[in-house]
């Protein structure tokens, strides 16, 4: 079931990294006096004088209102870890390339060269009037609970960590996908989560949004517990949310008699702890480049399998969500990313799979057109609610 | 010897002005499994793990080396004054496309809702991996004086404040024609400048740099010289250096017997003050949209007119000037925009002129495309003096 693996040399990557991915382009060509005159003085001047008197008007004018800064400190950038602000913008340019390319949103790379949370709320308050939505990326955990709860208070504008919600989104409209397939209910299934970051937080917090009632999540120490000492402001606050029947332990524990597996941090998952899993085992195993459990061992004992890698089925990349997501509220003018627009957007992901709908197709391809426009419309309807 | 006045209607304008004038760019397509794995994982991490590795490849890899941030305060836009960073926006995204469209380089507009110095310089530092030049606009005196010198001292990149430098480029440029064209020298004349703001100061230090050694400089308040009370440190700064004959007064008094008059800071000269200039004499009157004497009046006196405006002979605009003068920076890799950079960027302005030059024509137009690249080369060979 393995499909041909993309073998690109490093020489091409760094060839069409040269000067960067992202350029700058005019809306209409800027060679005769009138056109001059138009865009820049004395005309431009009829436009500010406009915005001066009524500040919504710079929605309509000007490029700021549809812009989306992707913002990062490199502190927690791909698997790479804490590489700092520069050695992210590579990263940074991919995702406002993949804004455009998707969703024909401008976007631009905002790297700051600070990682104390203060500064970065300071820094982007200040920007404000330059964007019209914040895609937080790449910002190490616990500090980008923080600074997304603080610059949703302060900006009155989309803002939404990436790495938190963009991941629980496309691992919803997987699960909903996945659950079809092996014709189980949200509700009654245990699911297991290998990670307490950013993403396993936000994973499970929309799964518990979207009804899932057994949820377990594990760190480098184990099984989250209400009893246990020692944990961070997030993972206490999942502990007393999560684990309903008090497990305690390590991934044995955990996977023994589970129905989902996801996972989120690293690590390898023996193939004999997910043979402990229920029959009809779901096995998310998103890290990348390697999964915690190569697929075609997984297969041997779950009924549906997905990674984050584009040479097996069923990848799991947050590409399908972002694009759409931000097109929606922007779109809609909201000023929040609520928890009922991320969950639109996964039925939404889930809805353009249809009829193709199998153990090997629980997600449309990151390609399919289809997805960015479903999401958007989904987010957008409901952004009034 | 009026051209035609070019009138555009608001309509035509504000409709020019939907959704803004700027839009971003992919350099290359993102339509196939290989290109997204090549610009976006797991590709992009090669390139981002070399650069954490050596940041000087950031330059190489990503966009931002030959980024310009064109930022701005909204305190002092065009003749509108402190109309604040979200009605500044038309300005600064015309100011981008027109470094893409004259020098072809990316340029973001960033706008900052503070207008304490301390906050702008410290923003900028923490924005600094995000872009490669600085192009200061519209920040309003004397902050943009301070402001400007900070940032020179705490960014390894280049950074120019276009309302000093630029006008002053330009200027020395048009006055390296005027001259000629009256066959004079610049030591040998008598120049004064009505306005000692950003614009004025700037011209007022490129000119005494270019040779000028009687220069007069006029505020609202009347001549500078060295027993003014009151003067601010940067006015106090150039009655130092500028009125060698201890002028005082007005208007009146500093036209007298002078050479060259360059109006920058509006209000009205009368042609009656002009006819007590010098023989030969040539006026600069650069207020817009007003110019300080109508050019078809200070004709009547002087050997050369120039104004700021498309429908006269001699359009003196910064467009002329900052396009070149970064691109050729960036391409030196320079950290600074250095006083012998500024004058050769003039210099190379004015022999754009060549052949053409006479008393209506003593600068290019500034839809000549030669000008900025002449400026960008003439720039990058002194970069290293």
């Amino acid at each position: 079931m393995t499909r041909s693996q993309i073998v690109v040399s490093d020489e091409e990557i760094f060839a069409a990294h040269l000067g960067g991915k992202l350029s700058t382009a005019l809306s209409s060509p800027l060679d005769t006096e009138r056109a001059l005159s138009i865009a820049y003085t004395p005309g431009v001047a009829q436009v500010s004088r406009a915005i001066a008197a009524d500040h919504t008007l710079a929605a309509r004018y000007t490029w700021a209102n549809q812009l989306v800064a992707v913002v990062s400190d490199g502190s927690a950038v791909l698997g790479l870890g804490d590489i700092g602000p520069a050695a992210s913008l590579p990263v940074m340019e991919g995702k406002s390339a993949l804004f455009k390319a998707f969703a024909d949103l401008d976007s631009i790379p905002i790297v700051l060269d600070t990682k104390d949370p203060d500064e970065i709320v300071e820094t982007l308050i200040r920007l404000r009037p330059t964007f019209g939505a914040v895609n937080l990326e790449d910002i190490s955990a616990p500090r980008c609970f923080e600074i997304e709860r603080r610059l949703i208070e302060a900006l009155d504008c989309p803002v939404m960590h990436d790495d938190q919600h963009g991941t629980a989104i496309v691992v919803l409209a997987a699960l909903l996908g996945a659950a079809k397939v092996v014709e189980r209910d949200m509700a009654s299934m245990r699911v297991v989560v290998s990670g307490a970051g950013a993403a396993g937080v936000a994973c499970a917090k929309i799964l518990i949004a979207a009804g899932v009632t057994d949820i377990t999540l594990l760190d480098t120490q184990g099984i989250l517990h209400k009893d246990r000492e020692g944990l961070n402001t997030h993972k206490a606050e999942m502990a007393a949310c999560s684990n309903p029947r008090g497990l305690t332990g390590g991934m044995a524990e955990a996977l023994a008699g589970a129905d989902v597996f996801l996972g989120l941090c690293g690590g390898v998952v023996p193939g004999e702890l997910i043979a402990t899993m229920a029959p009809n085992a779901i096995v998310f195993a998103l890290s990348n480049p390697d999964p915690e459990i190569h697929p075609d061992e997984a297969r041997k004992y779950a009924a549906v399998v997905a990674t984050g890698r584009s040479d097996f089925p069923n990848q799991i990349n947050n590409v399908l969500a972002f694009p759409g997501v931000f097109r929606g509220a922007l779109d809609a003018g909201a000023r929040r990313i609520t928890e009922r627009m991320k969950v639109a957007a996964a039925e939404a992901i889930f809805s353009v799979v249809g009829d193709d709908l199998s153990a090997d197709c629980i997600v449309p391809s990151v390609l399919d057109p289809r997805v960015a426009p479903a999401v958007a419309q989904a987010v957008a309807a409901v952004s009034g609610d």
